[in-house]
This record gives structure tokens, sequence and C-alpha cells, in this order.
């Protein structure tokens, strides 16, 4: 598993490249490259330039449109549905992001909720989109079902995660971005990539007995809700993995539960299709719409210092603030680049060469 | 430990004179009572009849105002922040809940946070007040500090719980309530009056090393965010009671972290007080701001059902839709009355002796 670094701006040509070359106009592919490279610079592997190939077989076997028609097709003041006529998810939930931030200007808050998108990279990059505007954003978005609900064998929801973003004032933001499971699918294929067992409480086999075999989801198992087993609160997990199916997907008309169409363009699309293309539900609060944004930010500097200096357990260094990891990443990585494993380089040499765009 | 069952009007009845006698208007008494009442029907035992002698101890120490000002000391068109005035949570829950739902009427949906308050029971009572307008009802608290941040042995935040309340059409609605640790205080509890371990993962001691002792609390120990520890995803537990936080009180100016004051009236109030009371967060979207409520509500329908069929592992009768335990109690209970421990029985017997009001 050998590793070589790359600069963020080597890394953004190719993926700009590949966008304009399947189709994207020069703006979509700038929001895209964007969306994805954020996962690379915030430490999110498993989700950047790793699944630029991923992104364009999706478009070869036609389930993305690189030249969507986004738009809103219903709305109120404080919220809307839009429409991503199957675009890429990197470049239709900045759209939709943008309009719940325009409702927030407007009347406090906005919320929208996205039909007929596709993955949409992570969701720290979206939700983060608020800061800016002295707003709080939050973004979330199901997916194709890879765990099983509390007491369950049937793969019913996917990671369907959840991020909250919030400013502060000398302090960096908080940005919580976590999905509703124990582990991410990323973390599982680091394991499978190594061959070492999960811990227990990740996966379950398919009769829904503890596994710690990172491969198991091949075999009929299953990720597990965050918590585990009842006994932790996997219902928990379970329930808020289903708010987040419902805000994306039963609010705007997309497919939900086990009908969410799988990322892998090989993996057929569900028999039935309850709704259209995969769901996100975007939202914006402007912080003075509750208080003055001064006092918030003044507030959030003393919450976040507080945790920080919460007395660590003996063998910990420190208490960290949701959004630390990622931030150390991203300083790192813009300093230093952002190492590929091989089997990635491969792969994005393989697409270029395919493309016939400039290899990296 | 005994019991003896009553009916809910029996209990009502109680609650509702207590209320009147420590001052409350009848509005506002039958309100308070309602709120704590739902919470012995839904089977959350805890946070029931069984802390009616609590809320008076804090009316006692005058933490709890009962004859409040409660209103809305800053506006947008989707937004509120809610002033309590002292009152009880149980009150000034509901007239925020109110005021979002008004809210979400005119421009789609509703946001109050709430400032200056008190405990407010259970969330899914309030949260549960948007289905009857074909809305989505969301509720949350934060709470006196209980829960040790991942790799911390300071308690820094509440069990701090989140409720959604979704409408269904022919299915019963979803509700998910739930605190962000792995076990709500009450469950302890329960554990404590039997002397019986926690299972790992529930608590740790005051050095930060698993326990299985539910009376570790007492001895500086902390209960754990939902996940447990890190490797089982603790930091996002820990990431979504800090949400709870700060959406309850760095958005309206209520304490926070560790300075929010506690249940118990004997316990003193922290030092530092950086805001006003406990804080809420209540929030109703209307379902016909995104789309036709029968629309949402036959999709609803089908999700439920999509997860009542799905394949129970061996040893299990059925998956459950987050809602279904609680619902069943409370018709059950509605049909049979309300078990009360003998604890409970004479500590309730105790109260109307004091303050000179029938006994059950």
């Amino acid at each position: 598993m050998l590793e070589k670094t790359f600069s963020y701006q080597q890394l953004y040509n190719l993926a700009w490249k590949v966008f304009i070359k399947i189709g994207c106009s020069e703006e979509h592919a700038t929001i895209a490259s964007r969306s994805l490279l954020a996962a690379d610079l915030r430490g999110i592997d498993s989700h950047g330039i790793a699944r630029l190939t991923g992104y364009v077989r999706l478009w070869e076997v036609k389930r993305v449109n690189t030249t969507p028609d986004i738009g809103i097709i219903h709305e109120s003041p404080s919220t809307a549905v839009v429409d991503g006529d199957s675009g890429l998810g990197l470049v239709v939930a900045p759209f939709a992001m943008k309009v719940a931030i325009e409702k927030a200007k407007q009347c406090g808050t906005g919320w929208v909720s996205v039909q007929n998108s596709n993955h949409f990279g992570i969701a720290a990059h979206h939700a983060m989109m608020a800061l800016e505007h002295d707003m709080i954003g939050i973004a979330m978005t199901n997916a194709s079902p890879l765990v099983a609900p509390t007491f369950s064998i049937d793969k019913m929801l996917g990671t369907n995660p959840i991020c909250v973003a919030a400013p502060a004032g000398t302090e960096p933001a908080f940005v919580a971005d976590l999905a509703t499971t124990t582990a991410a699918n990323g973390k599982l294929e680091i394991l499978q990539r190594k061959n070492r067992p999960t811990p227990t409480g990740w996966v379950q086999d398919k009769d829904g007995k503890p596994s710690n075999d990172p491969h198991i989801l091949k075999q009929g198992g299953a990720l597990l809700p965050l918590g585990g087993d009842r006994e932790h609160g996997s219902h928990k997990g379970y329930a808020l993995g289903a708010v987040v199916d419902i805000f994306s997907a039963l609010l705007s008309g997309a497919n939900y539960a086990p009908w969410v169409p799988p990322f892998p363009a090989y993996v057929p699309m569900p028999a039935q299709q309850p709704g259209k293309g995969i769901g996100h539900f975007l939202g914006a609060m402007r912080i003075d719409a509750f208080r003055p944004a001064d006092d918030f930010k003044k507030h959030m500097d003393h919450w976040i210092q507080g945790f920080r200096n919460a007395k660590p357990m003996e063998g910990e260094e420190k208490v960290l603030v949701p959004g630390d990891p990622e931030r150390e990443f991203e300083s790192e990585r813009k300093m230093n680049g952002i190492p590929l494993l091989d089997t990635v380089i491969r792969d994005l040499e393989e697409l270029s060469s395919r493309l016939g765009v400039p290899s990296l």
C-alpha cells in the first residue's frame, strides 16, 4: 500500500478536466471539483478523488446527467423542493444550499429538500457554505441501503450522514459531520484493504449475528446503526438515519429506504422506485434571526474553550471539538499535499487514459 | 418494589391540584399536567408524575416561577426567541411550540429557541403537537451536565434529547425521541433501584475507565455519549448532544454545557451562569410547504410498512418503527391504568399532605 502525495491543485485539475470531458459546463466542473476535493482536504479519503471514476461510471450508464436543468419545483417563503434533474449531487447540493441561504436572508431560515440527485460528496462542504453568511448550516443525504435497523437482517437504510456547522468568533467553526452508523463505510473500506477485523458492533452477518469480518457486506451482512445493538442504543442510530431519510426523500419525492439507487454503476437499480434519484436536505438558519451574531459567536467561543479545557482521561492528550480533526487535516494537506494510495493512483491513470485527459 | 395502578385521570387530578397549589393559573396547571402525564402514558416513567415533587422543590427554592410572563423577545418571519421567565418547562415548551406552528402556517417552517426555562418533560409531547397540523414537529432541550464528551472525564453535557415526529396516513405517526447518550438517565435509575450492573458502554468512572456501577455518577463518574467509546462512535453522540446545546441555548441565550442548572433543587446552582435558565429548541415544518401532505403521508405509510415487513433476526419477533413501543404503552395504559412504584406513591402522599391537597 504505497502512497504518493499530490498538491490540491494537481488533483483539482484532473477532476476538473474529467468533469469537462463528460459534458459538464465550466461552472459545473468547478463546483463539482470543489465539492469532491473538499473530502480529500478534510481527510475523508473515501469520499474524494478516489470516487471520481465511480461518478464517471454513473454517467457512462446514463444515471448521471452532466447537463442538468436544476430548479425549484415547489416553494414557500422558508422552504423549497429542488429537482436535481439527475445531475451530480456535487453540483445539485451547492445549488440547493444557495437557495436555503437566500431564503434565510429573507425570512430567517431556509430549508430545501432535494429529489432526483446523486451522491453529494461530504455533507460538511455544503453545510459550511452557510458559515460566511453568519448562519448555521445543515446538510444531510440519504444513500443506498447498507444498514440493518435494530432487530433486522434486511438492509433498509444508507449511512445517512448529518452535518451541522455553526460559526464561532475567534475560534474555528463547530462542524459536526457524522454518518448515523457506528462506523462510516469508508472506515470499513480501510479495514478491507488491510484485511483486518472490524471491532464488534460495526457489522453483522446475514443472520444478524455479530461479525468482525470487514468483507461481510458482500456476504449478506450489514452495517449497524450508531449504538451497535439494542442494549447500546442502536435504535437511536436507526431513528436518526430514518429522520435523514424522511427529510431528504419523503419531503422531496426522492427514493427512500431500501429503494435508494446504488452508487456503484454495476449494481442494478432497484426494481421498485417510489421516487426520483436520491434525496438531500439542506438548511440555513441566520444567527441574527435569533440573537445578534456577535453575541452568539462570543458564547460559541466560550463553549468551545470550555470543551477544549475539559480534563482528558489518562492516555488521551486532549478533548476535541467537532470539526477539529478535519480542520487539522485541511491545514496540513493544504501545506503538504494529499496522499493517494497506489490503487487510487492506478485507477485515476486508467481513467485519464480512457477519457483522453492529461494524467496526474 | 410493589406497584399499584392508577387511572390517568387520578394522576392528572393530583398533578393539577399540586400545580394550582403552588400558584399556577388553571390554564397553566392544565398544560403542565398534560405535559407531565404524557411521560407516564408513553412509558417514560422517569419523566412523569415521579418528578412532580422535584418540580415543587424547584418552586420552593424559587428557581421556578409559577406565574411567568412568557413571551417572544426577538423574531423573524420563521424564527423566534422565547423568554420563559423561569416558568415550568412543561408550560414554556408548549407555548414555544405554538409559536413555531404559527410561524410554519405563515411561511412554511417555524423555529423557536427558548431561554430562561426549566425541564420540559418528554420531548415527544411537544414535537407531536405539530402532527395534527400536518407538520413535522421537532423538539430538543439541554439539561444539566451528566455526560462526558469523548476522551474526557469532565461532565460537560446533559442527556440532551432530540425528538422528531412526522405524520403518516393510515399508519400511526413516526416519533423518534432519543437522549443523545447510550442510555437515558431514567434507564440508569431503574438499575440503581434494582442494584443491578449497567451494561458496559453506558457509564465511566471518575478516571474515565469503563464501569458497570449504576451508582457511579455519585462517585464522579459520567454517562457516555451514544456510541459509548471512540471506537464505537461516541464522538458522534457527543456531537449530537453538542448540536442540541447550541440550538437550545447558544441561539437563545440560555445556559449551556456544564453551566446548565441542575434539576434537583438541593444541588447548588453553577457559580458561573453564561445565560438564563435552561434552553429548548422547537421546530415545525408544514408538509405542504414541500409537497402535498397526502402524497407525503402515502409515502410515509409505504416507508413504515417497508420497515415493519423487514425480516427480523432469529429470536426477535418483529422490526419496530420509532414510536411503536411508546404508542403501545399509551394504548395499554389508557385502558388499564398507570402503575406506580411504592416509593413514588409514598413520595406523592407526602407531597399531598405537605401541600394540603387531596391524596391519590
